[in-house]
């Protein structure tokens, strides 16, 4: 066998044991039961062990000296492989084994914090984490871009920069819709009720059907905070029911579904090789984010939905499509990023950037950061922070270390913007197809365009590639401004 | 740390390693979409290699020469290290390898075969994994005697000579009691009609907390085969569900329960060493066996089980609680095994321990098996074999090279013969509690005589210190002779 070879042998086996991972992390939140929780903590940890041996192992360092590309398929195998040995070989060990300690018992105390607005509880595991994170970000830094560091985990090939600077254009055009939407004369009326459990899922098996989502190859289950987890022939997504909000169970579903449609349109020839799952995780959230929004709640397809659910439920209260239209795009300042608004969104995630890159660079310390973020949500939403739980502490992700995740969530929103775009150029008729809940088309030049290249190219050549442009913020602005200004008459 | 030290933690991680194993097959048999098939055997292979390359480290022969036990725990640790270690190391890689890859292909080959009756179809296959399994044999045995070194596996501790010998003073009894039994005046009513499924569900429930069965570290799901998995905290069970066959999936749940308890009922100091599983197959049966047989198709019981089943499902066409009993444990000649009634069970087995230790021994082709089995049916049971599904390829067993633990079923109805009788001494009102479903005590007996105890002991030195006697095949052929002399009146 060649070097090359070996080092595909060994990653082979790796993506399958990655898998086993991911299977156990869904079976945590979906099937395990409650008495089993300290055993599992064990079960990944022997597992984690197992995998950051394999990855730190010197021989792939030989092999990555040796090896020889026979392809493209090739190249792009080495450029993962390059990166993660990289990384993983740049943290000591006893350091990303106290990370794996530290942040597995801070997320326990995240959630007791949230739940008893207890920012104090909270407070010296953070620091804890930041501190940890810092570390690792100036053992991976070459240049002391310590926030760049941990970004380029989540987002390789773009930087703080870059990002930073997008964000500046983009929010004065934001904060301006904001203003003329929620001044508008007429708002939107919320859908109200309730509605049964077993027509939610019913619906969303359906929902998760016209989107393309193959269930012989994966599963719909609920879970609390809904995830889609899997790459490969096991792509598995979740769902929430909540009586009173079908729309956070339908387009959670929808939502999900853009991840594992995604993982599921990857060309099976890249399978158990690092190219077998999306390029990175905004590439990620672009897909889910453009199946969510620019199709799932489109004028067109929210017509479909509307005599979706009045056939499922019977009367809604809500008269006619147009009513409807503007209930599913409601918007509304909301303390929760997770429950906000296409307009919304963004300024959460901005604000977020902000935060921690602050924390990370050391300019902000994590004693000030309530205040901090006080000041910056009253500032950028109008509203003042009533509790912690509605603020600094309703995300788990600083608790298990994820700075840097963040701005990829914008950056999928961003990047939807631009499949938009390119996708209404090459499919005219996409509206009159929406509005017959028939989405085949439209998810087809996706998964042609994007999906079946995996992780073969880097992120923003995915998105460049697919587009056949440069993406910008412009399609997303341009999209969200005519959306929301013909639905508010603004 | 000393080498015993090292050992332990070594064997921690692998035993945290082999519960992520058995998890993937619980998910493989209850929610796996059907499309993850191949990918799943790649992730299940490349943990397993994973699992031998920990099993034979080389470190571990350093450590188990080096190391001290530091109390009776630990000797029992080293024990089973030792066994497993060299069990492990003689073996050969490539013919661990091979063994796996042809048995897993072998039981796709056998199913096929059983639905086809197609006995040709099967031969090749099961030529070669007898051929494997006899290579496997001689390297791990010491003395020439191949059977015996695969029983070995499955019950350490026993032979072949002794079983043998046990089923030669079994077998005329039974046969006696057969006929006696078979030539009845009064033969039982079967139960017949449609019981829904939700009722089977919602009363198989009952019965599993009835058993003890804790909830809150395990779960009922249904599998096409009934089975139980996992150790420590996290242990579950499934049943099946036909409508016209509620014993089937109420009797499934309870023996299941039985396996399901024992291992939830080790000392959970054990867990995380070979010392929290059970302590062999046939101590696993008994613990099954007991809680199906003598707990739940006890006259006491199965009056509690004929008022319930009347609340769940209204009429049973079925008089009294006297017929019900004689529904409960009707003795009819049955092709199957996994379908036989008590009496017949134990002979099923002894026909499959001749069958196999000829084929191990090289006495009998895998050629000439059809026609031996037929004969042999035929003089035990009286009846010819009408198709090879309901013969020699009823059971996926030889499919998946298990030879050697066929005989594990029989001692466990031997085992579960003794410990009823030492409980019966303990708990004389025994049959009073089980009438009104309390099976607290009689578990709870268990639990304290046997379960507990979970690997520290030899399978049979756990029997015998639980029963106060060493266990033989008497007290389970008494127990069969008055039970069914009663129920048959002869």
């Amino acid at each position: 066998m060649t070097a090359y070879e070996k080092l595909a042998a060994h990653e082979h086996e790796t993506w399958a044991l990655a898998q086993v991972m991911g299977r156990l992390g869904w079976d945590q939140e979906t099937m395990m039961p409650r008495g089993a929780a300290a055993q599992r903590g064990e079960e990944m940890a022997a597992l984690e062990s197992v995998l950051h041996a394999r990855r730190s192992d010197p021989k792939l360092g030989e092999w990555l000296e040796a090896a020889k590309a026979p392809d493209a398929k090739g190249e792009a195998l080495l450029r993962h492989a390059r990166r993660s040995y990289a990384r993983t070989t740049k943290v000591p060990a006893a350091l990303a084994a106290e990370l794996a300690r530290v942040t597995s018992v801070a997320q326990g105390v995240w959630a007791e914090a949230r739940a008893k607005d207890d920012v104090a509880h909270f407070l010296p595991t953070l620091e804890r984490v930041i501190a940890l994170r810092r570390e690792e970000a100036s053992a991976l830094a070459t240049d002391g871009a310590l926030y760049d560091a941990l970004l380029d985990d989540y987002e390789p090939g773009t930087s703080s920069a870059e990002i930073g600077a997008m964000f500046d254009r983009m929010r004065p055009r934001l904060v301006a819709l904001v203003d003329k939407v929620l001044g508008a004369e007429t708002q939107p009326a919320a859908l109200s009720g309730s509605f049964n459990a077993e027509g939610q899922m019913r619906l969303s098996r359906k929902l998760a059907e016209i989107t393309g989502y193959d269930f012989s190859r994966g599963r719909l289950d609920l879970a609390v905070h809904p995830f889609s987890s899997g790459s490969g022939s096991d792509v598995r997504i979740t769902t929430r029911v909540a009586e009173g909000d079908p729309f956070n169970c339908f387009y959670s579903t929808i939502h999900e579904c853009g991840h594992a449609c995604y993982e599921q349109g990857i060309a099976p020839e890249f399978a158990f090789s690092p190219l077998g799952e999306g390029a990175s995780m905004g590439v990620h959230e672009s897909q889910s984010r453009i199946y969510e929004n620019q199709f799932g709640r489109s004028r067109a397809f929210s017509g479909y939905l509307f005599e979706q659910m009045r056939g499922e439920f019977g009367d809604l209260g809500i008269g006619d499509a147009q009513a409807f239209y503007g209930a599913v795009n409601r918007v509304n300042t909301g303390y929760i990023r997770t429950e906000a608004d296409e307009v919304h969104y963004n300024l959460h995630i901005m604000m977020r950037f902000d935060l921690e890159r602050a924390l990370i660079a050391g300019d902000l310390e994590a004693g000030d950061l309530e205040a901090a973020w006080n000041t910056r949500f009253l500032k950028d939403f109008g509203v003042a922070v009533d509790k912690p739980s509605n603020g600094m502490l309703q995300d788990v992700h600083w608790s298990v270390g994820l700075f840097g995740y963040f701005p990829t969530y914008a950056l999928g929103n961003v990047y939807a913007g631009c499949l938009m775009q390119a996708l209404r150029g090459d499919l005219p008729d996409l509206d009159a197809q929406l509005a017959t809940g028939e989405w085949s088309a439209a998810t087809g030049w996706l998964r042609e365009k994007v999906q079946v290249h995996g992780g073969l190219m880097e992120p923003r050549e995915t998105i460049t590639q697919a587009c056949g442009f440069e993406p910008s913020e412009a399609p997303l602005l341009e999209y969200l401004e005519a959306k929301f200004g013909e639905i508010y008459r603004v």
